[in-house]
């Protein structure tokens, strides 16, 4: 089940340079690349020809458009075709298909969907990670597994304790309940752990300099379908923010993961860590973005697992929830809310 | 077509220690580990929560309990969950699905169907795996084929003449008539060919010390759907066994297979090979293990070529049956009657 | 979609010894070997008795009859079973399908459909791969690609230019408009591209010495669904062909391709290159096999990507046509109506 009419994180900007890029984004297989003013394009990656993907050798970039290398059909930044070969006369209808894009926060959206309805939905922000004040580290990992399973896993931290043992999970995780709240007019779901006296994982003792039990916040907000936030809170046990707002004494790190359908059973994981401290420091971001990365890995690698034994399994299952399933309930949801409208607009 | 409600061989009882087991059995997914007791437990190998296979790391046995790798959930060795993450109260409902296990003839077998018609269906028997007075080596291969195929093989000896020429085939094997016969209440069908003089093959020249030509008797006793015994009676040409049962000219040699469908078209094919005679002899044990572990991938590899043939002709196919197909077509007439009346009971 | 009651090429008269050869031909495992006389024979590669694939060992040739490796039916060079396991009656339906065969042009012909229909079907030919006054250079690759997409590749040339560019493209290619006509009596498709002063690709000049720019013409003869001819005829620009026909200036290459479906999604990419040139000249022939190898991989890789671009897509996706697509058209045209003309005889 794949929510369109949406927008989705397709890359980070850093990936996309005067060059072909091709990213298969909710089934749909797009081209992107920069212009020579430094624009991103988003064009379908098939020659309206004969089907060739333009991001295929020898197909190339000559200045602003792309020539197709199968027969040397010629398109603009636009996506409409300017030469085909053997005759002057470029038919009308020789263009290809081309998708609303915006450049924020460090990524590449890409609208999924009728391209008229774009500028009526919202796209999520994720500021941290590309603010001053902030450092980030980032990474994106394929995941062969439908996003539903990673919103699912996102939504109920209590498996860090267990698949994340040494990494990011302590025993507090599984232990301590959860709060989730619904925001069905803006969208969003929050779920919050709050472990006021915890054991301290390496994760952050390394990163931050804390030593011994932390009061250590997990306050999720996630907007379906694809951007989810964990802000989190390291701290001293029984410091607590100021009434204005302030934190001097905490560390906070913003855990953001964009979830892009590639497929109906395949999903970009892009995941990034910004954190308000050792801004400069290069070793606590390698240190950060190893870490980080391995974790996503062993999710990546359960997941993976689990999308084999739905693959496998009888029609009909059916899984047992309890209380740490409120969030992800609650996401399913509003993903399949989001789907219906969708079903019924178009 | 799997055959349900029946006990078919998991695995051998060495497979299984105190450690998770996971095999798919007639496509259930089952999970295995011995008690620190020693008893063999069976139970669904994916959590009620959120599916996670407990054969997959991190999933590990805390004495005699699993604790799932993904949120914590924790079995007993009944598959009743004991407990669950976040809160105290474990749902009534959190339990595995549990199979009978009987643990003989050094096989482990698992009931697949409905549990409560285990009772009333009989377990075939092998006792020379496991008794004294007799030496066993054994095996397991996987095979990428229906059952049904190696039903067909090992029903039909005359094929040892072709595909295992060499190792236990000999031209008398192809050129001697069998007899056929089918005990439907018993659920037996039995096909023995009697070859009073022929070629001795390695197989048994090497194991016995005979020379020269033999009597070589074949006498097969298939129980459908799971066990196939071959009595294999080798002796100098003209001995016969004595009226009182007795036989101390001839050398016998049991040979076993355990036929378990893994999925519609793959097996697990079990192979034993018990004799009386040279009991303790290391090199015959070797000898023998070696040489039937390879007449087994030659019939591995023929028959997963069947099974690609199948999956690529078009359907309605009719093959052209003789004389030798006697026994196997008795035994696919078992099985089916065996699936239907199963899909009556249902 | 295949088209079945036709000829297909299934081998290079080269590729069947005295020895087992199999080939899948329009979906059918065909079994070829060259009898002890030196003819072709054409079996159904599918023992009638359990399926056992002929081409599979220990299956082995006995002077003119072939004994299948599983139980022994043996079968004479016309595909009738002569000898079966277990008893001297043979069932007088034990016969495999046997298929006409035509050796000729340097190729193994074999009928696809009702053998009956084989007599009225015409072989189309390529007189030049097997003729005094000629030098061929030829090989097969296999092509993971449905064959109208081979089909489409090599009506229209224009790609020569992209896909091809350094080897047999120059912009001229896809510049010089075509015309193109349609023989439905005799079956043929003709497209012609004659480049009257164009650049001498390095195919052409280092094979026939030619510098500077040439006169080029490609004369495609299409008869569908096998056979591809592309008459090249390469001279000095201004040169003609005398009014008699003789054309002592010019080079003349006969490019030739046999176009035979594997499956609905996979093709046997025979080519060859027949020259009325340097007729002893090894290196000449090694450069244009390698050359032209190399063209056809290109080719290959191509069109494997746009099979996956097709398993892909959504139903009813459109190509966009232009002047360059006439010939491809009609050809598709010719083989839709080839294809619905069987499916009523049938």
């Amino acid at each position: 089940m794949i929510v369109r009419n949406q927008w989705y994180v397709a890359a980070y900007g850093r990936e996309i340079t005067h060059d072909l890029f091709s990213r298969t984004i909710c089934g749909e297989s797009i081209l992107f690349w920069r212009t020579e003013a430094g624009a991103v394009t988003a064009m379908a990656d098939r020659c309206v020809h004969r089907r060739f993907p333009l991001s295929q050798a020898p197909t190339r970039l000559v200045g602003d458009q792309v020539v197709c290398g199968y027969h040397g059909f010629t398109y603009g930044a636009d996506g409409a075709c300017v030469a085909v070969p053997g005759q002057t006369r470029v038919p009308r209808t020789a263009r290809l298909r081309s998708y609303p894009v915006v450049e924020q926060d460090s990524f590449v959206w890409v609208f999924i969907g009728d391209p008229d309805l774009a500028g009526g939905v919202r796209i999520p922000r994720a500021p941290w990670l590309d603010s001053p004040g902030w450092t980030a580290v980032s990474g994106m990992e394929p995941l062969a597994a439908r996003a539903g399973l990673l919103v699912d896993n996102l939504l109920d931290l209590s498996h860090e304790t267990y698949l994340h043992g040494g990494y990011i999970g302590t025993p507090e995780v599984a232990g301590t309940p959860i709060t989730t709240e619904v925001d069905d007019e803006a969208g969003i779901v929050y779920v919050s752990r709050h472990m006021d006296d915890a054991e301290c994982p390496p994760f952050y003792s390394r990163s931050t300099g804390l030593s011994g039990r932390i009061s250590r916040w997990q306050d999720i907000e996630y907007t379906p379908p694809c951007l989810y936030l964990l802000h989190s809170r390291i701290a001293p046990v029984g410091s607590q923010p100021n009434p204005d707002g302030t934190d001097p004494d905490a560390f906070h790190v913003e855990v953001v993961y964009a979830i892009t359908p590639e497929t109906e059973t395949s999903t970009h994981d892009f995941w990034a860590v910004a954190r308000d401290f050792a801004l400069d420091d290069e070793e606590v971001s390698a240190f950060l973005a190893e870490q980080n990365r391995t974790v996503v890995l062993q999710d990546v690698e359960a997941l993976d697992v689990l999308e084999q034994v739905i693959a496998s399994e009888p029609a009909g299952y059916q899984e047992l929830s309890i209380n740490i399933d409120t969030g992800g309930l609650a996401a399913r949801r509003m993903l399949a809310r989001l789907a219906s409208s969708t079903a019924v607009r178009v």
